[in-house]
């Protein structure tokens, strides 16, 4: 599959990368998250200090971690390490209105496009999706939601970890949401503008870039397979570069997958996001290279052929 | 589950070792496999070289691979690194009698104990194990029916890729075997020499060892799962120190995992055993070693708790 996205039969895995989106959401004023907004930026900050899963796991893989900040709700003023990217200070609250304008959904995507092609410049093999923003399984269930056709409540999960209580809320806010705003499920940038986000936006554009590169992404979780669904939606053929890391526990994921027609490496309960499951994701892809590139022949080892 | 396995908080992977046992099988006459006898030596001379699967996987993964010739049937006189213990020059084809004398089926298990025990004295903090053996599908399906109680055409199948006629000349030579030699579902030894094999053994006693020595031990996939089963029929306490690999194609293979209530780690329809996926597994298991020490708490990274 590798070999057939890079028409390379020696395929190098090579540098790896991460893009870890980060943004924030509006709808988060109805309650619909365990943890209060601010714990994004406070994860912005705890990438670049490089005391995340996503780190950790990063240095596990050998891949390098790229946060973005395309739409938090902070001013990090000049940051060592994050790329400053934004668009949005956040999304507005999608029961009120659009969650963004159309303009700023095709700048999310452009930004994630053109992220693509610096890294695929720089000699990057391998891109690997990513996000953080608290709220965002919100807008991920709604992008499921229009894009798949479901009802709300077959793709709407616990996120980080709400009660039953709050679970039903969600449903109804996301419900709420999607009567205001009507999406135009044919059109996925007005969904995105609607209902989604601007890291989500930047994921759709990040797969987008790396497709028109002829270089695999591994798509990590729930969110980052939201923007992929945006992303298959714009364009079907990027399906043919996409990696699906892993089946997470929200039960949106797997409908969204089914939908692009993706079969998940990992399916290991992950619910954390950041791009973790690309990155354990990642080790077995290059597993599989190395397999294609250094495992001997039956003939080259002097083994018998069937019998 | 590593913490609790090995009593340590702050646990190190550190050194990983994956035991590739080889054996050969008598049944083999009856025409139940895809391949030559004669593989089984071939490939063991393919590990030797560093050209298999396991090699490639097991570098990729930073474990050592140990080839033990446990059962083949062929004099390999002295071989640079290859562990000479051979109890047996193959079983016997087990649809004429029992594969091997209890006696032979103790030692088997004995060596496997032996090497856990050596490779925890040298300081291996987690072991694997692996197997390569032309024909040895078939006892493993004939273990999984007896172990499991299920009919031996719902824990049969194709192995390295037979036919569908193959493959019912295969259920019925299974089939024969257990009506001929009887084994007693209740004594895993019995089921052991009566339709089992070397390498079955070999990796039943390594886990048995392992877990006295409260190391991990990765289970590869089919074939190891016979021997983790009847390492578990023989004491279901080892279940504690197992993590399963993966869900091969084989359909027996989940029968047993249920047995011995094991979920696996991977599920990529791997079908190449020599212990690729218990490599493959050790990464992901060093991953979540790696978040459990070096990740940072919320607290540490000053971020809000829940709301």
């Amino acid at each position: 599959m590798f070999v057939a996205m890079t028409e390379n039969k020696k395929p190098i895995l090579g540098k790896k990368v991460i893009f870890t989106f980060a943004g924030d959401h509006g709808v988060t004023e109805e309650g619909v998250s365990a943890y209060p907004k601010e714990v994004t930026q406070q994860m912005v900050f705890n990438f670049l200090r490089g005391g995340a899963g996503i780190n950790v796991l990063a240095r596990h893989a050998g891949a390098d971690v790229v946060v973005v900040d395309i739409g938090v709700d902070h001013d990090f003023r000049e940051l060592d390490g994050l790329i400053n990217l934004k668009v949005i200070n956040g999304t507005k609250n999608f029961t009120k209105g659009p969650a963004m304008t159309r303009d700023n959904a095709v700048r999310c995507i452009e930004t994630g496009i053109e992220l693509a092609n610096g890294y695929a410049k720089k000699g990057y093999k391998i891109l690997g999706t990513g996000d953080m923003g608290i709220g965002n399984t919100t807008p991920s269930s709604a992008i499921a939601a229009v894009l798949t056709g479901r009802p709300v409540s077959e793709v709407t999960g616990k996120g980080t970890g709400i009660t039953d209580e709050s679970l039903q809320r969600k449903i109804k806010v996301i419900e709420k949401g999607i009567n205001l705003n009507k999406p135009n499920s044919e059109d996925a940038i007005d969904v995105l503008s609607k209902v989604g986000g601007a890291e989500i936006g930047g994921i759709a554009g990040l797969i987008l870039g790396a497709a028109s590169n002829r270089i695999p992404v591994v798509i990590d979780g729930f969110i980052s397979t939201a923007g992929a669904l945006i992303a298959y939606c714009i364009e079907p053929k990027v399906k043919d570069y996409m990696f699906a890391a892993h089946n997470s526990v929200e039960i949106g994921h797997k409908a969204m997958l089914d939908k692009i027609g993706l079969r998940p490496i990992l399916d290991l309960d992950l619910r954390l996001g950041e791009g973790t499951g690309a990155a354990l994701a990642m080790m077995i892809i290059e597993a599989g290279l190395k397999i294609y590139k250094e495992m001997a022949t039956f003939g080259e080892a002097g083994v018998a052929e069937k019998s």
